[in-house]
């Protein structure tokens, strides 16, 4: 049984969805699985993880655009304001969508739907470096 | 060590939920596990999962309402329109709900609590055929 | 191979978050895992898990404050009120949150980040008793 840990540095710049699966499937296509389950986790409370269709950038254009509305950035809807106006949405944005992610694994390869991508979504405006772990846990 | 791989179809008829608890506890049933984690993914960016309270068919109603609410059919509100009035709408009620979700298994059963119910939420207005994968990893 | 599965009851004074993350990690510890998937799973459909940033308490009260604006309790939103005006808009709220949360364990110790706490979201006016759910499946 494979049982394997792993981590990727994600490098965004301001808020919006960042693809990664690809990089989630070349660490998986390395391991020589075959049947199991790959756990995505980011380690912030201000990205988090969503899968979504990477075949129109306008849905992860208006997704993002979807966040600011629900989660305005206004003070006064606000006590947490010490680390600017998006840090409060970007707690909310977090907990409405994914820290986590789960995919079963069949015949090597993450079994997504022929759209699905997963994505780094951060709710930050500055740039930050993201930690994502990935787990393997699988028959080889 | 169990470690399977099953996929369901769910024919969805238009927004709402659909129930799938009793295909998840029929396959796993079959299975012979013990101990273990049942994961469910579902394969779409227009459909999600969740799990609701399947006592009172009123809850799942007023929860298909509230995300009309909140992701309104409204062309002007998005730039992805070329899939139908209901398709980013979808994407954004699928982003906020579940793509994946994992249960323990003890003494052969899921533990889900007496009320919970496991559902295919339909994001679009037409029929589809829906795919979800089942993915157990267990002692036997 | 570990897999175990272990029972946590969490108290709960009307709608708020609770932080679980000791008694998580307590239990995690007395188990000898080195690398491996740890699940939470909540067994109620008006009170859900999520993970936000356990520095700052104002964070989950504004976090708390908005999940009451977008799901209200106002009667004449839902069919479902016989359990009360805030039964539906805990399920709203379960809904937009977590059911399950699995986190990779890696050197015995879950791969939190440092501010990351994971907390038992009750949607609840009055008191409850809260069951969850936790399985671990590690390497010893």
């Amino acid at each position: 049984m494979l049982n394997r840990i792993h981590r990727l540095q994600v490098d965004t710049r301001g808020k919006g969805l960042y693809e990664i699966t690809d990089s989630v499937e070349r660490w998986l296509g390395q391991q020589g699985a075959a049947t199991g389950l790959l756990t995505v986790f980011i380690q912030h409370t201000s990205a988090s993880l969503t899968i979504q269709e990477n075949a129109d950038p306008d849905v992860v254009h208006d997704l993002n655009e979807f966040f600011g509305r629900i989660a305005p950035e206004d003070n006064r809807l606000y006590r947490h304001t010490v680390e600017g106006p998006d840090d409060m949405p970007a707690h909310i944005r977090s907990a409405l969508t994914l820290t986590q992610l789960s995919i079963p694994v069949d015949q090597g390869r993450m079994t997504l739907g022929t759209w699905q991508g997963i994505y780094v979504f951060e709710h930050r405006a500055r740039s930050h470096r993201r930690s994502v772990v990935l787990h393997l846990m699988a028959a080889s």
